[in-house]
Parts: structure tokens; sequence; C-alpha cells
């Protein structure tokens, strides 16, 4: 970072940043917060802001409009982090490890709300056995498995059943029910709008179909939803059509930093330490686009270079001076964000704000 | 890191530490950096370790045999780290880049030798533009490019000659020709020994080649190799050859967090926030092997969870109790350990050291 301390750069014009950094627009931030509370109001859901792909207390901020209030954190070091930050009413989207019972036991006595997933009788068992003091109850969702297939108990399976009813009905005073939680990773598969919209219908109609079999009245509809990437979006949501090319907040700025006219290409200071290698099944090109160069294509990446090709093979040199900037649209964000140690926010040009990420677990 | 200080953790057993935790043995990191010293003392080679791989001060003092001398880096966050640490004799191996010479010839005032690499007579000139005081001279390797296809200059180019030419008989008092410097990054296309000793011995016959068609002594042989990925080495290397399944001295510590018998599988608490993706062309099952299990599978990867299958189905849930652990063989050590804040370094079953890397740029 140029020697500098971080904040020596609030500013400070884009151009002058050290590269490659992870650059966020703060107009499309605060749009894309916006606009994602106006969709929950509309449909009468509470907005539960995942915060797994920024990790800051300014995005968490930003994403509950100021209150701090109600987030999903996807392991402990966030749940501390969020907590000394502030937060309360913190969903902690994992099932409750025995092993690392222990942390949670002091979130759940530290914070006015601290909830947990089950999935299993043995996670019940396992808060029954060790109830929060001053009477506190452990915040328990039931986490349901509707066709993503990674943790979670099948709604068709009759331990689910079984496992809700003694959650929400065995030991009130220790345990209390919050919710069904379902998690549609499963539409990250899917090529278009109708088979995203295909599996969020199958999930909603899995968790009420599960939810109107079972009589507790803290089921009684879909209440929250908890999405995460949606402040940064990214490339992979672009072309999944979850939201328009504008929407996109997040860039790496990355100098180009020599011309190989020999083989027709740029050499970038953006390698996969600074995007990831997300996207890259069938290739870098698919890790990044070139902002406002669709005919550029990234063709290499290693740890800290990044090579550039013209599509067509006609590369104009003279555009792209060595020492110019060029802005990376990273194809998942969670993925480029987990690289970088600072975040600059600009408006109009220049850094406004820096955001610092928890890491670790 | 479970709320504790990272020291906490001295003396604890591996199987306490939370997950996912990067773990390194020590005997094995201590084996890696004697073999390669010993191998280049048999060739007459000085070893220059890379430390991009770890970035850390504790790795970089073990594969430098505690002199702290001679490294290469990859990033100038890297160089300040090191140079704070008490390293000198440092080559920064990235093209000068003119908006950041003035932190290079800040390092350059402060070590006693600061080196970086030149591939155009741009960056010549920028040098003699901007000289060290106080009697120094800037420390200059020419980059070639010898078949990689990344940096460097071709040798084959006549303006290569012109530049090494330059660089070396140009301004003496103002800039010195350290080297000649080539990187066989094409060799991790290899799938063979022979084919990378092939691209090897091409490289060091083009380099020499280059040598012996100019005339100044600085250039008459080879005397440096730098390796950087040795020290811990990974799946990758393991596979390629480049050492034996038992060097291979870095780990990803994960614990199983839930059986899914319906569908024959483990879940891990360890995603690609703990492993990254590098290896996953054809499926999460590349991004790493799970050690002492050979029929298992890795076969789902998102942020923070892995899912493991039996290769024929039949997977024994009994042997793999929930939150017992697994240790995982990252396919790519220096993308795994970019996604550590910290390094458990083991041995005889205890954490003995803990290495914290240096990040950004």
């Amino acid at each position: 970072m140029d020697g500098r301390t971080d904040s020596s750069w609030l500013g400070a014009p884009l151009e002058q940043l050290p590269t490659p950094a992870l650059i966020l627009d703060r107009a499309t931030l605060r749009g894309n917060a916006e606009r994602m509370r106006e969709r929950c109001r509309a449909l009468g859901l509470r907005l539960r802001p995942h915060v797994k792909t920024h990790k800051t207390l300014e995005g968490a901020d930003l994403a509950t409009g100021g209150t701090r209030r109600g987030i999903v954190v996807s392991t402990l070091a966030e749940a501390r982090f969020f907590a000394a930050g502030g937060f309360d009413d913190i969903l902690y989207a994992f099932p409750v490890p025995r092993w690392r019972l222990a942390e949670c036991w002091e979130l759940a006595q530290r914070l006015q709300e601290f909830q947990v997933l089950l999935d299993s009788p043995q996670g019940l068992e396992l808060l029954l056995q060790n109830p929060v003091p001053g009477g506190k109850r452990w915040l328990v969702w039931l986490k349901l498995d509707c066709g993503n297939g990674r943790a979670g108990i099948r709604p068709t399976d009759p331990e689910a059943l079984a496992l809700a009813r003694a959650i929400a009905l065995g030991s009130p005073e220790l345990v209390t029910l919050v919710g069904v939680y379902a998690h549609c990773g499963n539409t990250y598969g899917c090529r278009d709008i109708p088979a995203i919209q295909a599996i969020a219908r199958d999930t909603t109609a899995a968790v009420l179909e599960f939810v109107a079999a079972h009589p507790v009245p803290e089921m009684s509809q879909l209440t929250e939803v908890h999405p995460g990437n949606y402040l940064f979006y990214d490339l992979q949501q672009s072309q999944l059509g979850s939201c328009r090319p504008e929407e996109v907040a997040i860039r790496v700025l990355t100098r180009v930093i020599g011309h190989y006219r020999h083989r027709g290409q740029l050499l970038l200071d953006c390698g996969w330490a600074a995007l990831s290698l997300h996207g890259g099944q069938r290739g870098p090109e698919g890790c990044a686009a070139v902002e406002g160069h669709p005919r550029l294509r990234l063709v290499g990446l290693t740890q800290e270079h990044g090579q550039v090709e013209a599509e067509d093979g006609e590369l104009d040199f003279e555009r792209f001076p060595v020492g110019s900037t060029l802005a990376l649209i990273p194809f998942h964000a969670c993925a480029t964000a987990a690289m970088h140690p600072v975040y600059f926010v600009h408006a109009e040009g220049r850094v406004v704000e820096l955001w610092h990420p928890v890491r670790g677990w």
C-alpha cells in the first residue's frame, strides 16, 4: 500500500492508487442497498443482509440502513467482529458446531439476539445440555435442504418434522425456534432467469409445504430473505440476470505494465492474487471483463500478472500506454473481495472511504 | 480465531485448533529448506529464495538459513515488510514501475542491496533520470522471456542485446547490471519430468546463448536460482514430480460438520475461502486430496463448505464422526496460503510456531 497508511489515500484521485486495488463505486453501492430494501418492503419481507461478500462494518451498516440490526454471518470470526462493531441480531448461518460451542455460548450471552442453525437432533441435544444463562434462550433456525444438497435436513424427511417439533415444543425456556432456513445455492448452476425463478419457486414451495404440514405458529410464513452478494454484484450476477451491468459496484483497478507487441499482448499488474481464479473453468477470460473494452480478453493470470489480448488480434497499443489504468469487473465478488485487505470506496473519481474486511475463522 | 489471540494456541494439540486452519509440518519445512540449499551448493549456484508462496519473515528466515540476505519478492508490500523485518539483498522481481518509482527509490536508499528488473529502454531511462543518492546505484537484472511469454524481452530480439549493453556500459556509476533473469513459468503446463527438464534446458540454453553473445563479465554464467514454492510444495508439485508426496509440508485442517447419508456425503468446514479454487478446472476434486484417504473425493466447494464422497459410493460414516478432523493437501500452496491470516506450524502434533504473512500491494 505504497508505504503510506491506508487513510492517507482519502481524497486521492483513483488513478493515483497503487494497483491492483479493489474499488467500489459509492453511488452504486447505495443504490443497490436501497433497491434491495425497497424490494423487500414491497414484498412484505424482512431483509437480513448476509455480510460474507464484503465482511466489513461499513458494508453491513449500509445494508442495514444504519440500524446495525439483523445480519447473517458465515463464520464465527465475522460474528465476533460485527458484535464488537456494535451489531446485534446476528444469525450465524452454519450448523452449530459442538467443538466451538463455547464461542457461540459467549455470543449468545453477549448479544441481545444471537441465532444459530440446526439440522440434527444431536445439535438440539447439545444446546439443551448447555443452556444460556441469565434467562436467555438459544435462538434456532431449522436448516432445510430444499434441493441445494449442502447442509440441512430434507423437508420430505420424516425426521425433519420430528426435529422441528422437538425444537419448537421441547424446552421453550431453553431453545426457541425462530424460523426455517433454506439457501438456493443451486441457482448458481442456472443459465437463465426462468430457471432461477423455478428453483426459487420450488424452494419456497418446499419450505411452505413443510411449514404448512407443521402446526407451530413460528413457522407460519416466509418472513425473511438473506441476500449477500447484492451490495457489490459481479460479472456472474450480471450474466445470470440478477442485476443490470450498471449495478455492479466492484472493480479491480489495474495498470498496464508492459507492451508485448510480438505476441499482441498487454501485461497488467493484476493476477489471481488480486482477482481469484473464480470463473476461470474455461480459461482466464471468464475471471473478469475489462470495463469499457468488450473486445479485450484476459488470456493469462499468474500470481501478480494478467495478460490481455484483443479478440481479433488487433490490439491498439497506443490506446493503452504503459502506466495507464484499466478496471476489471470480477466474475465473483465474494472471491475477489477475499483477496484484498482494504477496499477503496470512491465518488466522483476520488477515494471517499476505506473499508477493512475481517478475515479468518 | 476462536476469540483467542493467535499466540494462545502455542502448545495446543492440532485437533483443538479452530478449523479451517492452515498447518505446516516443521520437520518437513526444515527438510525442504535444507535439501534445496544442499542441491544449490552441489550445483555451485547461489540460492535466492522467492518468498511469494509464504510471505512470512519466519519462512524466509528458514529459507535463507538464518542469514536474512538474498530473497526475491513479487510485490512492494513484500519488499517493505521484509526490509522492516531485517532482510536485505532483496530482488523485486517485477519490471520497475514508473508510477511507484518513489517507493523503489526509498528501498534502494534504505537497503544495502535492492534490486529491480528491467525489460525496456524506457525502464532504464527512468532509473538514469532518478539516481539513488549517497553514492549508491540502481542494481538491475535484465528480464528475459525465454518462452514463458509473460514479462521480459526475448533473447533473440536485437533490442535485448542493445538493452543489456546499455545497462551494463551506459552509466555504471548510476545503474549496475547484476544479472540476467528468466522464469520458467511455462513448466506448469508440463505433464512429466522430461518435459519440465526440456523447458529448463531450453531456458538455460537461451540465457547462456544470450550471455555468450554479449561481452560483459557480469553475465558470465548462471549464478542464482530463485525457487519459491519448495518450502511448502503442494499437490501440483507432487503430481508434476517436483517433490515426493512426503515432502509436501502444507495442509488445511478441516472438520467433518455433518453426515448426509441419503446422498453419501460428508460436509466439511473448509470451502474455497480456505483452499482457493486452484486446480478445480475439472471440478472441485482437483483442488485438494484428502490425506490418508485416497478413495475420498472433494465433490463440492462453496465459500465455507466442502462436500466429500467416496469414489465408489461406499462411504463408511463411522470412520468420520462429526467433529473429527481431516487434512486436505491443497493443489496450489501459493493460492491456499493467500487465503489465511495465520499459519500454524506444528511438531509432534502440537503447535510450535505461528507465522503471519504480509498481504496487499
